[in-house]
């Protein structure tokens, strides 16, 4: 009663590279603010940072047979994401799982659950953002799906969906919106050059924004003292 | 209906940075084992130590307005303290918030809610202490107070106060009191010098505090063997 | 109403120091998946993997006067684990007590509650295991047991047990199992160096280790395509 | 920049209120143990159990306006769904908007996020699945959509989609599917009647379901009395 | 090194009562948005609705002795109000001090903390608003201060502010500002009534409220159906 | 690689029948303050008070398939205890197996995890107390041991201790000292029949415990009014 599906699109490579040197703030900016899984998923090394195409790996708690199925399906430059059925934290992966995942070039791991081995791992340089560390061994008895959508860390991810991760967490872009995220991010970058070598010089973001008139049409009042209580 | 309020009193430069040299734990056991932020409120990179007037920040759930708004309000030798109105891990601030505060010579932020660009934070050396890592962005559409009273990981904090922040966490020392706070804690290190010494030759803590007599009083007793079970 | 017991059996050196060659994933799987402390147990610093003996100290909530009994217990090569009789996450252990465990040539620390001071525990290289870095102080007014069975991290430690603790968590061996352990995880290290070496040439676990008709047995289909939905 | 869907199909009356009467434990199972949204989610009163149509409902975080969008949306029979974009635990719901739905045939409310006026709610008898009970008011500055797909307690769900609620939770059934799941979930409860009966007459699971088998099988052995330790 | 202040200023009784009759949503609401504690404080039976004037009472961790101080400074109308200096679950009330507070007229309890006894309390018809249900004993063995502000579920209070307390949750309100907050409140829930009343014939909120414009110029969209993905 | 121990000492019914009428917090404090579970496990239905010779059950996480086998180990009177390996919160256990325990005489469940079909138990009148409500199912195939001391909610449990269980939480009693803790236990409640009824006559805590000269030796003072900050 599982599935694996073999074919699933990618974005061109140099859509998900670009993605990569972004970052997560400002790639989930572009694309209005959505997109980040939950902050608990977070990098086992830092710092760390990578971009590359889902292949998506539905695990039943306490069980890592499937991402021994999910390996076969990855190619460089993807990133294995994986979600158990339901919460566990049990050490679904560790530097075994990682040789094999960087023999096929992958680019690192997300999972909702937890991992091991982190000293090899941060060795290896092969880096995993999880929900926990902890070394809990997992049984082999249940198949479940590869490459169909899932929900990890609360954002829904379509097999081929570029994931995005870095100090700051996990950033989720659909496909086919893929490129012109990266553009929007690559103007938003730009725009932050100037704004941050003037705030640099000292210049107020209550200015460099114009903000003081909206504060002010709020109601925010100024005052020289505290009033007296 | 926001308050700024624009003079607050700070406490002598020289008190504040002896307080930094004294550290979280030594300064909240110097005044009486209170003041202490909650545990939750993690610095983003490791070792950090600092210590600041505290510049206080009221902001709305998911809405960093008032961060800018207070931003003005810093002086070289601050520390920005902010707490949203209800929980919220958004991250209400990042590098180029990071860069305007030190354009001002802000020492670093306790906030009680997310942050992000923490790989750039940690390369700009800009410390801060939070509840989260997570680049959710944030809206401006709330007003609220600046330097006013707050609450902030548990702890009342006035405008003013000192913070002194590192690897342990964040401890709040009130202005009328951080002299004499400065005082004690010097006192306390100096009588550490002696104990850490003996303590490294091997003395014993039971020998060195005598805490025998009043461990046996309380009917502490020592066996050579566990009794049967 | 305290006891403190004197004698506590240890388990050979030699196999201490083999299991803390194996770590804590390797040891918890070569005896059965078994006995893990819970993964709020964290270590203050990384890398850090270390193996001893188990010197048990039971402590009240925000009372730490028992580890300065306990500190007498210990001998080169212990760990000292501390569990206190209802959740707390008070600052029990900080660098003063980290000196004393060092003369004594105690390997590191295992405590279901905070520690402080860990700036300076990491530049004096001594580890631990903790549940929360808070600063917060304790008292000494109430009495406890040493060297008596503990449940800590939700695992039950006699004193003696051998700790292996590293950056993917803690374990306790039975002491009277620890030799049988140390060979059982010997030769499965053993068995994954070949593995290691076919996985990192690009062999699937998947045909390494024969799992493909067992998967398929259990109803998992591979389609070229993801079916409509 | 939000969208608001004027008409979602919705399965059939019959099949919804069939899956009503199984509950979410049957109707998950039934599905072959899909569809559950986290735990986290819980009746503000029990016992409670409904089955409708979700009308789906983004907000941003501490901002309740597009319920009141929502509440247009929805008809008899629905069950409105309501998810922040960032986690957060304010009162976005209380007993007007309640009074409003209730005017408007809907049969119950699940917000990944706080509800207030409890009390009301309870003597209204307007069944609520949240994840805190938080007064907390909020804003109404942000537009989200309506009647998009979207996450709620770790759960896709499409609008149309059959929302089960009982006193155990929570769950989702894809709509093009409830009338199957309703189907198996008949059958599954059939069965239970008569295993029920014999369990109460006290024949063993073990007998019933013929397990013991399976389990010497796998290496489980009996023994009159525990070994020595 | 403890503090017991005898004489508090309290609010008018009348103004009290009124407040209880409002409940903690609406006064909230009243006052601005302001003054609810954490959402973690939760009634051990419901429904329950007080208001009444706070005796504050600091306790250590595990150590309820200075609430037996508290007692003593309670008269008919207060509600005490308790929190620990550190984080504590411990069971630090039960139904002996329940008791001696209801002969003193005492309105109810607000603890940070754990409360045990919990059906007898429920019998009694004391109501208690607590972090935890556990019935771990305490000790008494360190005193701490009565009657001095204190920061309790993160909200600060002083001795005589009114607390509101039902099924949503607790709230304060400063003592000085009772009497207008409860006028407001009294003009929030006669305005509640004519919208209530509309609102259950079927009036949408969108139109009571006026708020389709608004809607519409931030952007908001009605599809008649979801657009192809 | 499991064991089921079949038979196993328990208390005189007697003795077990006085713990239940005492309750859980007077049992705790008659033995020492020892013995109670984690404040996490509460009862899914109020009021409930129980106690029982416990079978101890271990449990894969995911996998019910122990407790089938624990059940024909169950005899009139006991009380099944049920812990996973990891933490999970899956819904173990639901009406289906409680006809089963309540066929043989069971008188409650206390289970480190999740349970469903609630509506349905309370109306059995069938008590549990648990981590969490969640209907998720589990599968049948990874076996362990019953009646070998285990870990559950933090405390070690014996086959055949006492496990004391009402609104308060879960107590545990070594079976060799169940007698004397029932003595303990009926003293202290006779003695607090006196004590109740001078509290309600209004008579202090700190009169009738003399607390005031302990009190005031440890530092504490008395002001008429809050002193000037």
């Amino acid at each position: 009663m599982g599935l694996v599906i073999r074919n699933i699109p990618r974005a061109a490579p140099e859509v998900i590279d670009a993605l990569a040197g972004f970052g997560v703030a400002t790639v989930h900016e572009a694309q209005g603010r959505n997109g980040l899984l939950a902050s608990h998923l977070r990098p086992i090394y830092r710092p760390a940072a990578i971009a590359g195409s889902a292949v998506t790996c539905e695990v039943a708690p306490g069980d890592n047979w499937m991402i021994h199925v999910a390996v076969e399906q990855c190619r460089p430059g993807d990133v294995l994401v994986v979600a158990p059925t339901s919460p566990c934290e049990d050490g679904y992966f560790g530097d075994l799982l990682a040789t094999s995942l960087m023999a096929r070039g992958v680019r690192g791991l997300v999972i909702d659950a937890g991992v091991r081995d982190i000293a090899m791992l941060t060795e290896m340089g092969f880096p995993v953002w999880s929900k926990a560390v902890f070394a809990q061994g997992t049984v082999k008895a249940t198949v479940g799906n590869v490459n169909l959508p899932l929900v990890c860390g609360g954002a829904l991810i379509h097999p081929g969906d570029v994931i995005v991760a870095d100090d700051d967490g996990v950033c989720v872009v659909r496909r086919a919106e893929a490129a012109a995220v990266a553009e929007a991010a690559a103007k938003r970058e730009a725009s932050e050059v100037d704004k941050r070598a003037k705030l640099a010089a000292g210049v107020l973001g209550l200015d460099l924004y114009g903000m003081r008139e909206a504060l002010a049409a709020k109601g925010l009042k100024w005052l020289d003292e505290a009033p007296d209580e």
